[in-house]
């Protein structure tokens, strides 16, 4: 049993649990190591240690001055917050952690709960849709989720107002996982506080930032990609037609997921995203039993009962997308550097870019959402890129 | 010039015009001579004339009784009431003819006419719907009829209430044909009298029913395929689940035609045969932009400015549609009785009964919709068949 995911050619000695965890976290709260980056360090130096040791030299060369890896008592204290609310660590490639979701390029290499795990392990569907929402809306996200959970599924979704809230309510008795934006103890909206409390007692918080983390706006489309990313379809309840849901439906299709959309009358402006959606390709959803009908066929459900496949589990789960390309550090700040120096506050389109690079799609595509993840870019609907600029 | 369109090898002396109306008006009216079985007579004895000398014996072979083509005398009334109201009779392979309709392997062969006969050369499409149309529903048959005659296409329907009647109204200025489910000089509903006569005077009213004909139950089916003949898309703008314009849009896709669809909210009952469409594969339509971005290329519209068209328009012109299989009426009358011997008033499925008879679907299908326009069977939704019952 090798301490990461990915096997080196001279294996290190095998680490405690707790240094483990402690050198993923630490590695993963550093500077500019977002997830897609985190894996290739990893890949590189072939544990979380070894990429921490070498990172600052790899900073300097790629002419970041100064770089730090993250201090060691932050990460004593976001172990110590994890335990006074009993939050458990869940980690890419190890027992517990969400079979679909390490199926994804950019998986959280960790993600803080707060609940009960087994939910992860049944099949999910996630209703997204409008904060606010129709009264046909929430009414349409309550008969789903209800729907859904009749028959076995979990529900995800985003603890938002509108269509998440009556979402997540509906399915209380049969499951619900909501995703937040921000640390796993820190409740957006205030007012779902209550929610928010009976889902962590009967249901699942789940979250990839740090403890005690407020969510600011660049946090929400990272968060959806988690929302998306943990279930085999998205249904988009209720959206008009430049909202964030659909941005969450292009993400998903991304990743390979169903997109399902609810239809409206075209008079209501509130169903134009879900129209544009169908009109698109996305399959019309009247209720419950079209989603079902829509879904790839279900994986097999993993209980705690079945012996055999719980020691499966506990063994090491290699990630089941191919290891990432390994392009080294330097290279991929070069490339960085390239794609930022090119893009600025107004938009430009990702295919004039890559012509632009002429560097292949391939290698281009996995440092745009790095820097997307990063915060230095943003993407907007239609393939359109823009440089973040600091208020 | 031969006397009708399709040449015989020993072809007739030209007849005078009013001779070539007379028998084919005849032939027409003849019992059990429907559309098909029409272009099949006069595809086997050259002329209408010849078809009606020979069709008692015909008759006899099949082992109908008594048989008698229609009685001169009721030509003349038809044509005299015609006359009274000013109404045009349009033939097919006839100039005039619309080029769409004619298509149809059960285009009628005659038309009569009241109004502006230059609208049959433009672009048409079909909007049907609901009789107890919501508000939304002729709110928005409204709007695309409207937006549809700005962009220079007419409107054709069915004159009844609801998305009709309000397809029409706002066709009105800009073009729009009512399709007859009777005489053309009888109006159903009555309460739509003033807007039928608007249409005379401003529109078109077109049928292939005799004058005077008052439409029963079994006129409209027949009438319905006139309507989506006619157009190059179909239009559904709000059905329910099991309703008359899905049976339109059926046929609508047998003809080759465009179906296209508004959606509405799951919830809204009087939506759900709209989206069933769309869920079929009918494209979603949200305004008159979506729908002529899903139409076919244009065919070239003949304005009688150009003396050129205008000219071979006046020539006979063939009918587009492969000339039918020269099966004899003795064969076709063996194979009817066949299929009646089978079929009750419960239903039964149309791939069963190909089956049954094994004889090849390319000869049961047109011997169907020849029963079905006769009226012997009544064609279910889902494939199913069942034997016309008298009252």
């Amino acid at each position: 049993m090798t301490e990461e995911y990915t096997s080196s050619t001279h294996p290190p000695l095998p680490p405690t649990t707790e240094d483990f965890r402690f050198s993923w976290l630490r590695l993963l709260r550093s500077r500019r190591v977002g997830p897609v980056t985190f894996h290739r360090l990893i890949a590189e130096y072939g544990s979380a240690q070894n990429a921490l040791d070498a990172l600052p030299e790899v900073a300097r060369a790629a002419g970041v001055k100064g770089y730090k890896i993250c201090p060691s008592p932050a990460i004593d204290a976001e172990l110590k917050a994890a335990k006074a609310v009993k939050a458990r660590l869940l980690c890419l490639g190890r027992a517990g952690y969400p079979p679909l979701l390490a199926q994804l390029k950019d998986a959280p290499p960790l993600l803080w709960s707060l609940g009960d795990p087994a939910l992860l392990q049944s099949p999910v569907i996630a209703l997204v849709g409008a904060r606010n929402a129709s009264s046909l809306g929430t009414r349409m996200a309550r008969a789903l989720a209800q729907e859904l959970g009749e028959q076995g599924y979990v529900v995800v979704s985003g603890l938002a107002r509108g269509v998440d809230t009556a979402a997540h309510l509906a399915a209380l008795d049969s499951g619900t996982i909501a995703v937040m934006a921000g640390g796993v103890d820190v409740i957006y909206p205030t007012e779902n506080t209550s929610l928010a409390q009976d889902i962590s007692r009967r249901g699942l918080l789940l979250s990839e930032q740090p403890m005690g983390l407020t969510p600011q706006a660049r946090h929400f489309p990272r968060r959806n990609r988690i929302i998306s990313g943990l279930a085999s379809a998205v249904v988009v309840v209720e959206a008009a037609a430049k909202s964030g849901s659909l941005i969450t439906a292009r993400d998903a299709l991304d990743q390979g997921r169903e997109v399902l959309a609810v239809p409206g009358h075209p008079f209501d402006a509130r169903a134009s995203g879900c129209n544009m959606l169908i009109r698109d390709g996305a399959q019309l959803i009247r209720n419950a039993d079209d989603i079902i009908a829509a879904l790839p066929p279900l994986p097999t459900r993993v209980t705690a009962s079945d012996p055999q496949q719980q020691l499966q589990l506990d063994a090491p789960q290699p990630p089941s997308q191919p290891p990432p390309q390994r392009r080294s550090l330097r290279e991929t700040a070069a490339l960085h550097l390239q794609i930022l120096s090119r893009l600025g506050p107004s938009p430009t389109a990702e295919d004039q870019l890559i012509r632009d690079l002429a560097t292949p799609a391939r290698d281009i595509s996995p440092a745009l959402t790095d820097l997307e993840l990063e915060g230095e870019i943003i993407r907007q609907p239609g393939g359109l890129l823009s440089r973040k600029t600091d208020q």
